[in-house]
């Protein structure tokens, strides 16, 4: 793999800085559109390892009833863990991949992937890390799920948005915002347009904006 | 270790079984009742990689409020995925332990542990196929909690504890089967009264017996 290429890998991924440049060479780089079908199903057997430099990747599950659940997304400078335990432990990948944005992608041949692993501490340290925080948000987001009401998750979502973009308007779908927050759209659909009827937001096509902050906050507060 | 105690080690984890007699040489069994305080907190870090022979261990992190949230509980035949990330990936542990049933483990000397994981394939499928298998359990159940309403989740969970265990009556309190399906007590003493009034169940101390099995039925009928 040619320098700046790799130099654009490194910047997303430090714990590969050990490497040295003469061991890239069975390196690649692959480009897949949101259009590429089922890049990755259940069962499969990776013969590279995959580490995402640009964009973003979904990773699921089909129900038996034909519905999907995301797991998880994975973007820049992020590892698939479901991919990594395949991998490691030599078994079937227990779940599927799907392409949002388009993403370039490093391709490590598994056996290249599993002797930097023995050989290099920042990256065994970087895939367990990975492996622990996967887990750990899962968590946290089911004690979220669990504990709080659906309105209280919602308006502390927004306000957190809104802070961080700086803007009363927010731009995300019903749709994201209910994957957001582990729950089904019509109850974040619901829950919204009861908060616009109460005058707290006023809602558009792809856009939520806050009208009433103070409602917001309200809301928030411990019981 | 002497022949007796590593064929019970065997029988919970058949994952041990390449590993031949003499190298058992550095391996301990360790005794710990459920009085023992605090035996692993956050930042721990691991001289030796444990696996529970007999009992129960739980592991859970502790909010800014104080607030334990269990994160899963390890048993016999099982290992604890933190504690691997950890391990594997010499950082340090992001979770506590507290025992629940007094328990045997077998104590593995890191260098020994990860000489045997490098060495043995059968030792490393095992513990990937753990990760994987918490992940999805972990994902099933925000699954269930954010898309299943309450009743219908206690219902179904009843219904497969009596057909599992061949009776009526359920040995379980409401604070275990709160933890067991990712919600507050109050919420499900509330809908278990509720069911009580209105003739399902009856409700005594540390035991909940189905009268009326027809009823959680319907509930768990698809609307």
């Amino acid at each position: 793999m040619e320098k700046g290429r790799r130099e654009d890998v490194l910047e997303a991924y430090p714990c590969f800085l050990a490497i040295p440049p003469e061991d890239w060479a069975q390196a690649e780089m692959l480009s897949l559109p949101p259009s590429t079908l089922h890049p990755i199903r259940e069962g499969h057997r990776f013969q590279h390892a995959l580490f995402v430099v640009e964009g973003r990747i979904r990773i699921y599950r089909t129900t038996a009833e034909g519905r999907e659940i995301t797991l998880y997304r994975v973007g820049r400078g992020q590892c698939c863990v479901l991919m990594m335990a395949s991998i490691l432990g030599d078994v079937p990948y227990e779940a599927s991949v799907a392409i949002e944005q388009e993403v370039n992608v490093l391709l490590l041949p598994v056996p290249v992937f599993t002797n930097w692993m023995a050989a290099h501490v920042s990256l065994r340290r970087f895939i367990y890390q990975q492996f622990t925080d996967r887990m750990l948000k899962v968590t946290q987001l089911l004690e979220s799920v669990s504990f709080q009401p659906m309105p209280v998750r919602i308006a502390a979502y927004l306000l957190h948005a809104a802070a961080s973009g700086d803007s009363n308007a927010i731009r995300i779908t019903h749709e994201q915002l209910a994957i957001d927050l582990g729950t089904a759209r019509e109850v974040v659909s619901r829950t919204l347009k009861k908060m616009a009827r109460e005058g707290a937001l006023s809602l558009s096509r792809g856009t939520i904006t806050i009208v009433n902050p103070g409602y917001l906050q309200e809301i928030c507060q411990p019981q």
